[in-house]
């Protein structure tokens, strides 16, 4: 079974290490136990030169997730990480000093850099960088062109656009937000493999990664979305509730008025991209026209409960894959 | 007093500390107690770009010496280090592994590739470096041109070049070295400010840096040596009783064919660069033809030491400029 998955960061890294889990490929030898295969689509949008150094928040989380290298406890950066180089630089007077650049991080920002520097695309370069993490999954960059999330807020001072991390990190996405733009992605092209591994796919997932700047910068790239809709394509609600299950996706729902609900987010979507939905017990009897609506338990609490969500993914893709098959 | 010294790294740093003291420059607040000034013309062939980052390693040295942020056993690098972006970068296989790139150095180097990428010279960059680290000298790199020292070497594997880096730390100046080239250095310009510096001291003194690749690199580029020999100069002997007092300038100076003694090196100089020349005790009786030759204890071996020996250097050019206005 080929699986393609549009991910950005924390919730769409942790449930692909519950799809991979279902999917048999064993991430320590990097030996498929099975003939299935993860093609990621990494959201690059977040994506951010600091210090010369070009920064990929969600292609790192993806990669340092399911390559046994992330800080597990906050679910981005590295494990047993350290701030010196930020400290020196902030010593130095440099701005800005509010993003989290860890030392074993900043390596990896100077090998992707210096790759750049020397001419290689972001997909090159990423695939380089799995060279040694081997996530046991085919990691894509959305595109190679720049594609970057810039926020329209209003601080009293007249309304500016800010760099997404600017406005997520810095003002902890607090400053209301008018507008959220993806810069350049409108002449961007699907990076290369992009459109072969969609092509090939028996289905799509999307996991509960925030709708608006990672699945949705992800569907903006012109001609990755018409090919998803061509796909059996089910989602992973990441609202319960009325709230985001982590991270602050509200305030980027509400900042293109959709409500913060499982079933607003699923008509956001588009019942011509998506043909399953799945939503917590919480959210059961949202109904979406068009839409194949299933309830379950959707926290991702522990890696077991994470690969049962993933498995019912798979299942609800199966079975809404075989209805396509009988109707055709 | 306006003292101009050429210097390297460790051995020209350490004497600089101990000028400091003499002129009566407080580094702490940074304010003169005196009228004296030192300008620091610091050789920056040994800079080399590594991991798409500049290093100047001189220039770092004098800066950290003499900003309180130096390693004080080891005599290069940060107080207080630590290896991880280096021990990340070797995990990504990244080549050389034999540069010991600490994480607070890595700061100053991307600070430094920057700056540079944004198109400010070098000169610009050490200033900017030290309004952080208030060396209580004024350091002005030898050019803004790329000057590199590298090294001709026979490994069994034919004669090839290698920078001055690599012979020096991977291979500890141990493969033998048929020629010392200062790669860039025949088009090269004085830094901004380094000739009017010279053309305003009153003396200028050569600390015990090596040479060959610190004070030789500094006075291969085109211009600086003529300004100097037509001040008072006098320098402080880096080869005490045949052997180099730090470092392993002995393999330099067998690559130039220069023995390993304090006349010999003095003699290399040239009495038309060289007013007064101190030697160590050990060496007392050293005579060279036009040189003022005086002998006493060389070993920097404690803060008091080296200031004596740095007094005893100014009293020698003070003594020498006057003798010089008494036969003007």
């Amino acid at each position: 079974m080929r699986i393609v998955v549009p991910a950005g960061g924390i919730g769409g890294a942790r449930f692909l290490r519950g799809l991979r889990a279902v999917l048999g490929t064993d991430a320590s030898t990097e030996e498929r136990t099975t003939d299935s295969s993860i093609t990621v689509i990494g959201n690059t949008g977040d994506d951010i030169t600091l210090f010369g150094l070009r920064i990929c928040p969600d292609l790192d989380t993806v990669m340092y997730t399911l390559g046994g290298g992330i800080n597990e406890e906050q679910g981005w950066g590295r494990t047993d990480e350290s701030f010196t180089v930020k400290e020196e630089l902030a010593a130095y007077g440099m701005k800005p000093t509010w993003f989290g650049l860890g030392d074993r991080d900043t390596a990896t920002h100077i090998v992707r850099a210096q790759m750049l520097a020397a001419g290689y695309p972001l997909s090159a370069v990423t695939e380089a960088l799995c060279d040694r993490w081997r996530p046991g999954v085919r990691l894509l960059p959305m595109t190679d062109d720049q594609v970057e999330t810039h926020v329209v807020v209003d601080d009293g001072q007249g309304r500016r656009a800010i760099h997404f991390q600017e406005w997520w990190i810095r003002h902890r996405a607090a400053l209301p937000a008018e507008q959220i733009v993806s810069v350049g992605a409108e002449k961007a092209e699907p990076g290369p493999g992009v459109l072969a591994a969609i092509a090939e796919a028996d289905a799509v997932i999307l996991p509960p990664s925030n709708p608006v700047v990672s699945v949705g910068s992800i569907l903006n790239v012109p001609g990755i979305r018409e090919a998803m809709a061509a796909k059996t394509v089910v989602g992973v609600s990441p609202i319960i509730g009325g709230a985001p299950v982590r991270g602050m996706a509200d305030a980027c729902l509400s900042a293109i008025g959709v409500e913060t609900t499982a079933g607003a987010v699923a008509e956001h979507l588009g019942s011509d991209l998506l043909d399953g939905w799945l939503v917590d017990e919480a959210d059961a009897g949202t109904g979406v026209e068009g839409v194949e609506v299933r309830s379950r338990p959707l926290y991702m609490s522990d890696p077991a409960a994470t690969e049962a969500i993933a498995r019912a993914a798979v299942d609800l893709a199966v079975e809404l894959a075989e209805g396509r098959e009988d109707r055709g």
